[in-house]
């Protein structure tokens, strides 16, 4: 068998993970050839391959990244962008592509399967944890990590400091992100996209934060914005401490993690479900289970329509937002 | 309401993130006075008790270790310690015990409700991973964060040397922080106690490696055990080590990461399930769902009996252990 | 002989540790009885002090900030401030103080020492490396590993996105930080106070860059300034991200750390060293070494006049910033 | 000019930071071309030798181990391997080598240089810090953060359970590594080959300890050995725990952090250090200053001469190791 991979969409920690896996079962336990396609669609409509042996997978598990490149190029919108796809495919005799993407990747894969009969399996990836097919995504606990540190480095400040800390994290969308970082890092106040907030709230949390003598920290997502629905300047959190800062007299500082939050290794969690993904894929693939795409239920690595995961958005269920409200203020 | 808190048994990164969650809910949302028992149950057995109010857990969500102290006392082994038990109880005016722990801790827990009516509410804990009625427990992943930032290192040597390397890792019984640390370490070759590990088999893995020309790492679980059955003397690993180098004249060198494993800041997952389970066990106490244990079922905090969360040890499933074996050797 | 002890200016990682070593040095090899003032030079003005024993320091070392807290309170700034302190050294009936702080808090100690006799030593702190008569200060170190680890993180995204990633750093008057995390983190360009930088030359560095194919990673002190001196709003990484987007027609992202930077536990580097300032410090008093500091020259640590660590800010030297050029563009 | 590399001895993280800053100081700055010998010596008397451009050390950066490779061949004991060298060096028309390497590369540079005319320059390497030349060399300090995260992660369980916790840390002839990461990691213990330790002393330090109600933390280089002058059989931590506990009845337990300390990522630090090295070591191949070695002192990286690099042993001082004395026990 001759299985093509490709990865698209913005770059996530456990990328290389999976392609690894990919090959290493592939080639070793089943005795495929694994092509990879570079910079995601794109290298299958421009016909631009590179063989993927043991050798060429070795050392990447712990990297960034991902070694066969992203774009998010779209077959669909580029002039004959489907029918030159199909003649690569042909010319490269896969017999299947194993597609590691997010929302935007996993969706052109379905298309290609249900109107062309493109033999795709799906591998559902990005750090915002926003796909409803599965419990996690890969690459959303390194994110979490990462800005979790980043709170609790601030607390040290807090706490001999008289100051607001404001944190900005990914989540244009959704704000998992957020909500997990700031349950973790023991953030005062939690703002998310899904939910727009009220200034004058906020501003009564943080002063009551002081008055129980401690500095607030705050993490926002970026795409969270105030209630009035005004249009926000720039980066959100540095127009929130700019408001806070305004209206209560407290010094704010900002924190701007930005694309710090989608690099480096990942973390051993991201790296074990990337890999089972990767392996699942493979076994999907065996069993020509084409338009479906593995994730994540409990701890069992199962198959979902691919559709069932780019239909729509996994945003934040207000009850779990609810749950974190407890530590406000 | 009142509300009494222990922690039992070995110290594991969450333990207090969930008696955090505990008085933030317990007191902020519910109004409900919170005790903290010393040392596990000695404290109820001997009635030492300390107040629990915000301002005591404040800072403590990134500890890791246990504010109130751990033991293994069991009041069944103690000469009156459950009638004991029971007059604390009664003196504290406790109206019910919120008791985080391993399988020991929780089996009390089950028999002194079943047997004796205490009303009582599980959190389980373990780094081992080994319990069954949750698909996670807090500080497993902080344990398989450290193992696999040690097996990283390890790879620099084994580019660059012409060496056999041995991490040892924890898991007497169980092999699930060899198996997940393993996997997302690229660990070469992994050990764990639910299956006898052949010393023919072994050899082969490492020759094979060095075929390849890179040295071979192992990850060995401190329970693991040759085939032969034969005892193993003080360290499996170091044991391992000379084995091998013994039969095929590499050198060889061992890592025993020993209690670094199950010590500092928890992960930030570790800290999300602990605040969790912390908060889901508030509303156990509130419903009255004496004799049960939280428990992570995919994303959803549920009840199980606490019966059915110790009744056994939830060991490494054959398949799973078999899935890694493509990257063996 | 009884010792003071404070802790002034913005807080850096090791600050706890200094307190440590003086209060073991002091305590248990010298007998003396050490008091810790509150809150900086306030605590003296005030009278707020509160006795350091043993047990008053165990497990502060691995912690960041300062557990007597700080402030910028300036004895010569209040009304009757001198006065009033050197009446509670006399009801305090303390015979030394060790005032370990920045250019201010260390200025205020040499001008209190000159001019009313105050017997003072003092430990050099600040995250930016900016005192000349040491050859490194406590704080830097960690701040550098921060910052140098967002670099790291950066790189990935640098080798799959075509992005100009800005990362704003810490120093308003010196360059210290960010020369030292953009060597460390392979930066392709570096821009620092003590030099105005050429926006030009920073687009050309870029052009080149994308040249080669990867995207350019810019670390930039957040007192560094254009050399056309007109005044940058706000942040001047996210300035400096706009003004190449609009010149470059680049897609261009801005990280700022912020006070990330100043908190957490210190480096292993950091706390040895902060640990031997403090014992040297307790030294210094018992020779009744007043107005002087102590420092490091090598790996020694040595005594010098007060006033020669805070006459003049220690610049990056030009010749070194030179030396960093071979890796710009 | 055309310039050699090598690199020779243990891995050390900074190799690569200095072949890096070689070649991108001596192609980009100078234009010479760079050539790199694999395998340390064994390279120059194979002639095993790979170009070095700017593109080959792209990303090297953070990445612990040597791209170069490394081996222990020493020229002056292969039949004919000084003769080999010197046709290969021809060959190849090398006008210089920079050799990276501990006491034995530096030896064979400082011996083919005096003896043989090879026109050699130096770069201190080695973890365990113990050559006289400077002041620090790289791969130290993130040796010595890597063992005081693990005596940091020990603390968490010392606080919770009477337990002896011995840390074997590298150090077969030298105690930086211990001495360093003991006081950074607030040790109760440290023992080091430079001083015999006496069991009762320190069974004495570990009674004390536990007298405070706190669980003693040991850390023990792997070359100290007791007064009895009594050879240890395998790993001295473990046998040092089995002593302990026999002699005092306190469980006792062991971490042996071996190979893990010498590889991952270099800290920012040890970047720095590494990556100063190598320009500086390009000028002093442009000045022709051969038979010296680069070195730090203070801040300024400075020139001596190799025999003074490699004469003897930087061993720990009693003074400061008598300075960390008053925190046993």
């Amino acid at each position: 068998m001759r299985v093509g991979v490709l990865t698209g969409g913005g770059d996530c920690p456990g990328l290389n993970a999976v392609i690894r896996a990919v090959v290493r079962k592939g080639v070793q336990e089943y005795g495929w050839s694994v092509t990879g396609f570079r910079d995601g669609w794109r290298g299958v409509v421009d016909g631009d391959a590179v063989p993927l042996d043991v050798p060429a997978v070795r050392g990447i598990l712990p990297r960034g990244g991902t070694v066969l490149g992203s774009s998010r190029t779209d077959p669909f919108a580029v002039p004959d962008g489907v029918r030159r796809l199909k003649e690569n495919l042909a010319k490269q005799r896969s017999d299947a592509l194993v597609v590691i993407g997010g929302r935007g990747t996993l969706g052109i894969a379905a298309r290609l399967h249900t109107e062309h009969g493109v033999p795709c399996v799906g591998v559902p990836k990005t750090i915002d944890n926003d796909l409803p097919a599965t419990d996690w995504t890969f690459g959303f606990d390194t994110a979490v990590g990462i800005a979790t540190e980043a709170i609790d480095r601030l607390h040290t400040t807090a706490d001999s400091h008289r100051r607001v800390l404001v944190v900005e994290v990914m989540g244009r969308h959704t704000g998992w992100i957020a909500l997990h970082a700031g349950l973790a890092g023991g953030a005062n106040v939690i703002l998310v996209p899904e939910q727009r907030f009220d200034l004058d709230q906020v501003c009564a949390w943080v002063a009551s934060r002081f008055e129980a003598a401690y500095a607030p920290i705050l993490v926002v997502a970026e795409g969270a914005r105030p209630s009035d629905g005004a249009p926000v300047p720039g980066s959100v959190g540095e127009w929130l401490a700019g408001e806070i800062a305004r209206r209560t007299g407290q010094e704010a500082r900002t924190t701007v993690l930005g694309h710090v939050q989608r690099g480096g290794s990942p973390s051993a969690f991201d790296r074990w479900l990337a890999t089972r993904f990767g392996l699942h894929a493979v076994d999907a693939v065996r069993d020509r289970a084409y338009g479906t795409t593995v994730a994540l239920r409990g701890t069992d690595v199962v198959r979902v329509p691919l559709a069932a995961a780019t239909d729509r958005l996994k945003t934040v269920d207000p009850a779990l937002y609810a749950e974190a409200g407890v530590f406000f203020g």
